[in-house]
């Protein structure tokens, strides 16, 4: 057994409503089936995808399922935000169900966010909840989407405005699956590494090193990610701390028509944040600059295209909105993030 | 408090993962307000109803939640099974979002069961779940349906194949609404009830004399799910026991194009599982007699227009099938069902 592990870095027991490990390592993917195997019985498992990652790992995964004996079925859609709707959800109830999918049978999610947010829901809702696990494939998902239950897809309205809250059965991480993503994917992911840097110290004195290995990062976002899970599944108090940057940052998606990605718009919102709690005089400028520069070393230097008073009007469908209230994560130091209520009509001052 | 709440014949306190009270009586729709203001913070309420029941009871009950300082919003669809869909759900859900509703918000379902069912889906997974109520006005609804946290949508494939555990803030059953319910409709809910009379003792002592009061008939039915939902909120045991008669019942339903309601299917299901039992020797002559005369004095002479194989080919898209076996609730005496795990190969043999 010890040997069959040892492209383990880490395994990382997240205790919610549903225990479960986040295993990270390398050549994982090739080991999804006996990774997996304890968990379930002899059934069948649905491998559900999208395009791009379906041409790179899919037929991996499924030979390591069959390898183990296991019936699979796999459903693939089109690559991207736009995909993350009712339509696609709709799509893959319909493909269990044809499939004549029970609650003794398995999903897999394999991909980005986007195929963890929807398959996680589809897997939530479908039977009123069937066992799924993440495989994500991505820097963002590994790292944030994958870990902690929250499932969700976009409606016309906003974002993530649909969804439950639904833990999966494991998380498997391949790091070798983030030596392939397109620059433009990893930066994305590195959006939400670099929201991890403000909110905690040990990943800031990471990522301020100048080589750490991908696997360390994976580890301790998903660690501090568990805390935090751990201590508010339901999201009625501090797991709101991870929305640090996100306020902004689904304003600005929402007006670029989700051409700005979800780790890019946390970069820039996280920018803003920053600005405004240096303004508030939560902060000092020395703070503020060896922070914004962290942000700009993972992200790049990626100026918002949008005014503040666009931004607001765009955030505020948000489900951190209560009321007239709404919940802002500020910036009071290295690993010191604290939720403020302000009132919906402040906001574009605030941030201003 | 003593003088206001005299309408109140009785209230259950469910203790789930929520813990809410149901509350029977008369007079309750225009004391919906009242009833639910303690529950909720000055907020915005979204009624969802059905036509009918919008003609009948929807002014009455934003009345009462005006008078309370609420603010209120409603959505009616055309009532019926038909509209226990994916598009009813979207349209629900974009209402909701178009009207701005936030976590600290609220929903009433205003109806039967498809009001009752859709509606919760609607609350478990609109931002993730937001506070409902459930404000039952037929027989079904009020013993059955709105008790328990099931909710769900049917898709092509089958009936409630898809939707949340997900329990309501309080249940308020008005027995008023009860007398002018439409013949079939009130028997519908005696489908039910007779199962409730097949399952337990009390039930069964309280419908075989000649006169009992409705709010006696329902706190009893409540009563009795409370108990099983307080044991197994997540059916994962003997909360299939509620499934008394509907493995038959959804194939009949189903094989009806839905035109035989719920209620009436779970009655001519419940004939045959009582017939099966005798078959196997479970239960005596005298006692298959004694609860089919129940169950007909209940549900009145309704034949079943289809054949054993045609519903047993029906009934397997059904939740309550798990890999190659099926959970069958078979009775063993009055107050005695079981659950029993047949091949589904068998079924067919089983229930003939």
């Amino acid at each position: 057994m010890k040997k069959k592990l040892m492209d383990v870095h880490s395994t990382i027991t997240v205790t919610a409503s549903e225990k479960y490990d986040v295993i990270i390592g390398r050549g994982l993917l090739a080991r999804v089936g006996e990774l997996i195997a304890d968990k379930i019985s002899k059934c069948k498992v649905a491998i559900i995808t999208d395009d791009t990652v379906d041409a790179l790992y899919s037929d991996k995964v499924i030979f390591s399922l069959k390898a183990k004996g296991l019936e699979t079925a796999k459903f693939v859609f089109p690559h991207g935000e736009k995909s993350k709707c009712f339509k696609t959800y709709q799509d893959i109830i319909s493909f269990l169900a044809e499939n004549s999918f029970t609650r003794s049978d398995a999903v897999i999610a394999l991909g980005g966010g986007v195929v963890g947010d929807i398959t996680g829901f589809a897997s939530a809702t479908f039977l009123r909840g069937i066992k799924y696990f993440q495989v994500p494939t991505t820097l963002l998902a590994q790292i944030d989407s994958s870990v902690g239950g929250k499932t969700a897809i976009d409606i016309p309205q906003g974002k993530n405005l649909v969804g439950a809250f639904y833990q999966p059965q494991a998380v498997i991480c391949d790091i070798d699956a983030l030596d392939t993503l397109p620059k433009e994917v990893f930066l994305d992911g590195m959006g939400e590494a670099s929201k991890y840097a403000v909110l905690d110290k040990k990943i800031f004195n990471l990522v301020k090193s100048q080589d750490y290995k991908l696997e360390e990062l994976v580890t301790l976002c998903v660690d501090y990610k568990r805390k935090i899970v751990e201590s508010d599944e339901f999201d009625k108090g501090n797991r709101a701390l991870l929305n640090l940057g996100h306020t902004p940052a689904h304003g600005i998606e929402k007006l670029s028509n989700f051409s700005i990605t979800h780790g890019n718009a946390v970069g820039m919102g996280l920018k803003i944040i920053l600005k405004a709690s240096l303004k508030q005089g939560n902060i000092t400028e020395s703070v503020y600059n060896e922070l914004t520069s962290i942000v700009t070393k993972l992200v790049g230097e990626n100026e918002c295209p949008f005014s503040i008073e666009e931004i607001c009007k765009n955030s505020l469908s948000d489900k951190k909105r209560s009321g007239d209230d709404i919940s802002l994560v500020t910036v009071h130091g290295v690993g010191d993030c604290r939720i403020e209520k302000i009132k919906v009509e402040n906001l574009t001052e605030y941030l201003s």
